[in-house]
């Protein structure tokens, strides 16, 4: 069980044991899928540990693996349906400060149509990039993060 | 080596030999880390698998496995790095229609401060919710297609 979060008034807990409603696509020991009832494309999906943590940086090493393979079997399933996505997205908001919404970790899958408006913000991809010097130096800053914090 | 793509022309493919630059945080036998040159926040990061694979979609599935690792890896390595990010998005767009631009797969990692501007298309996440009935519908096209190509 994640530290984080209140387990008890946690919609995605409420749905893993079926006291709130959802459309759900797959479910096994370890994670769940379903709809997203704000889906920003049709066939937009939440993929969830069946367990509550609220960050996916709290899950432990297999429960990530099987989220993240869940999430491409259902990415799969997706190309595969009738829904003929595009293309897909896969995105996860870690923290509130990256717009995580409900604290319990969730990875969106996200069928992509022609013209279907839905965009990630176009205008910071648009800002000057830095000079190069400036990101040695922010790779230099993680790397040695990573030397002092074990193997990753 | 993935079907998809022109290699020698892949800008990605040119970092891993050497040939072009790059900021990097990391690499392995399988996978590699290097600063985006066009940052949507300090500490923008893309995780590559060192082969050519253009889509998520076509990597073996250990080569996904040790791309979504190395990107959970990184992002605590961000979070412990002087950057101190407050949060992490993991962001993959896979096709042109999910706004791939390099046709190289690649996860994002992307570092959230407080007030960092970023976002994802927040006019798309505001759109009236559907009724239950479609959402189960759309999951009944997705479960259905699952059932139909084996074990996900």
């Amino acid at each position: 069980m994640g530290e984080g979060g209140n387990v008890r008034e946690c919609i995605f807990c409420a749905i893993v044991e079926g006291t709130a409603q959802a459309s759900v696509v797959m479910r096994d020991e370890i994670v769940m899928a379903f709809m997203d009832i704000r889906p920003v494309t049709r066939g937009h999906l939440l993929v969830i540990p069946i367990e509550h943590y609220e960050y996916l940086a709290d899950l432990p090493a297999q429960g990530a693996e099987r989220l993240f393979a869940a999430s491409l079997a259902l990415a799969a399933s997706l190309r595969a349906s009738d829904l003929a996505p595009a293309g897909i997205n896969l995105f996860n908001a870690d923290g509130a400060a990256a717009g995580q919404e409900v604290p319990h970790s969730h990875l969106h899958v996200i069928p992509r149509y022609p013209s279907d408006g839905f965009r990630v913000d176009a205008e910071a991809w648009r800002r000057r990039p830095p000079a190069r010097a400036e990101l040695d130096e922010t790779a230099a800053l993680i790397a040695v993060s990573r030397a002092g914090n074990g193997p990753g």
